[in-house]
């Protein structure tokens, strides 16, 4: 089972669902990727929380395999956002959000984690990402990857230009993949990221995934434009962390099977999106958490069937 | 080469487009299905013009190997319609609609069109689409097909439900399945729909396909829920159409492959799609019109790939 080191933030969060309120939640890009990425991998999660988080979470971490040693316990309160949900759940607003102890993270790498082969750059300044990436520069790992948002695009281009001149996988949503480029066309504006960010390592162009919320997700890399949706759910309770869950999944899938090929890749994607649906099936991380195998696989193969056409879209066509 | 009636609006459209005005544009659903199915089937078009409908519109389609016998020419101007669109295509108001001729259409299948394995209804008043059905009852088509629209699911529950109920497929928008139902998860607006108009044909349950433009179309049957995306286009010049060609394209295939299996309305989707796509990148049917052989394939096997993962979702990632 291969490493993944996971950097970013661990959460309290507050929501205001239409199904009720939901405080102390445990949740954060980092906590929701980690768990994601546990079901395949083993994840080493990287960043802190205050004296108010307590043991049960960081037991619950641990109990699925977890490698907490990155995870710093600093004097103070745990960072925690408060949002509140439309009645479809199809927008939110923030209403507070309190950095805490995330306001002064500075991310240390334990030793053992610079061996990862796979490294997920959470969303949190691009000049902390860089120095993440300063402390795996030692091994060369298999395949890292970032994400980021429209905060970091707007204000800080210039280390954001930087950092994904560095990796090899950048995850964003197809808003933040148009203002990056600057270009209201998706398909156009994955070439235009893809050509601006890749001339720093022409031997490993930057490959890009846009998530698309409910409308799955597209990956662009040398194999050419690739598409998956989200699978089909009859109720939504939250979608707070789909995109992290989402994240993670890829990730995981990608160092449990060792390689990032363009076809690993592609059934990363399909991992991804179905740990994704779990996810926002309830409150915070409850039934991501909960997953067994059988439920997993079962939702693997209904994905596969989703998707399914049987192959051989022209031979019967044969058009005249 | 099997047969598809196609019974339908025949239209002169002006568009104002950002890119430009373009008037007496030659268009309507009609128009827009057979183009689309002529290149897989023969597709024999009901539908009324006037006076004002030129010979080269109707060499055009005579060429494409339409049949347009039920093709009426009435006393009047042809069906106007002019529309407006936004600056990203993503929405349009109608600035005026000119019913002319077809306020009085009453569609009459000539005799050999009642033999078409094949029917599609076109968006028209579900009174008309009764009566058409009326008319190729002597025989059991292999499938029929409607599309509806909002003005007839709010002021026609009864006459839609009696068509409904009278159908194999079911082709309409997912703002319209979630109104035809009323309820707004789209899994549960379609299973909503199969369930209460199946009531009349339980030896053939109803199929239902969900348009959703630019984010693809799903299709509910009794192999369970299956999706395909729309193809990702660089640009897009002008949508008018687009759904109408998908229906087609949809129809087209079923008609060259002479069944309705699961299967192939699952590879049907991918050919609508792959003809949705060239619709919309130009005027009107300009670019549908000029498809050659040798285009469709390569958008074909282009869209084969942007699918593709190779199968095997599960056994790879064989989650411990």
């Amino acid at each position: 089972m291969n490493d993944v080191t996971i950097v970013g933030s661990v959460a309290f969060d507050d929501l205001e669902m239409p199904s009720g309120t939901f405080e102390d939640v445990l949740g954060g890009a980092a906590t929701y990727a980690s768990i994601a990425a546990s079901l395949m991998a083993r994840p080493r999660l990287v960043g802190v929380v205050g004296n108010d988080f307590g043991d049960e979470h960081l037991a619950m971490l641990k109990e699925r395999g977890i490698d907490c040693a990155g995870l710093e316990r600093a004097n103070g309160k745990t960072f925690r956002w408060r949002g509140r949900y439309s009645k479809d759940l199809g927008s939110r607003e923030t209403l507070d959000t309190q950095l805490n102890v995330f306001a002064d993270f500075k991310p240390k790498l334990p030793a053992t984690y610079t061996e990862s082969p796979f490294v997920l750059l959470g969303n949190i300044h691009p000049a902390l990402q860089l120095d993440v990436l300063a402390q795996v520069k030692g091994k060369t790992p298999k395949l890292i990857a970032a994400d980021t948002m429209n905060l970091w695009i707007a204000s800080e281009p210039k280390l954001l230009g930087e950092l994904i001149e560095k990796i090899d996988l950048l995850v964003i949503n197809d808003e933040e993949a148009k203002q990056l480029a600057g270009i209201d066309n998706i398909a156009r504006a994955a070439a235009e990221i893809r050509r601006k960010y890749s001339l720093q390592h022409k031997d490993r162009p930057l490959r890009l995934i846009v998530k698309k919320g409910e409308h799955g997700a597209l990956l662009f890399d040398d194999a050419g434009p690739f598409f998956a949706p989200a699978y089909p759910l009859e109720e939504v309770r939250d979608p707070t962390g789909a995109g992290d869950t989402f994240a993670g999944g890829v990730m995981g899938y990608l160092a449990h099977v060792g390689d990032a090929s363009p076809l690993s890749l592609r059934r990363a994607i399909f991992h991804g999106s179905a740990l994704g649906s779990f996810c926002v099936e309830d409150i915070g991380t409850r039934r991501l958490a909960a997953i067994s195998k059988a439920d997993y696989r079962a939702r693997i193969e209904a994905f596969a069937r989703f998707v399914d056409y049987g192959g051989d879209l022209w031979d019967k066509a044969g058009v005249d």
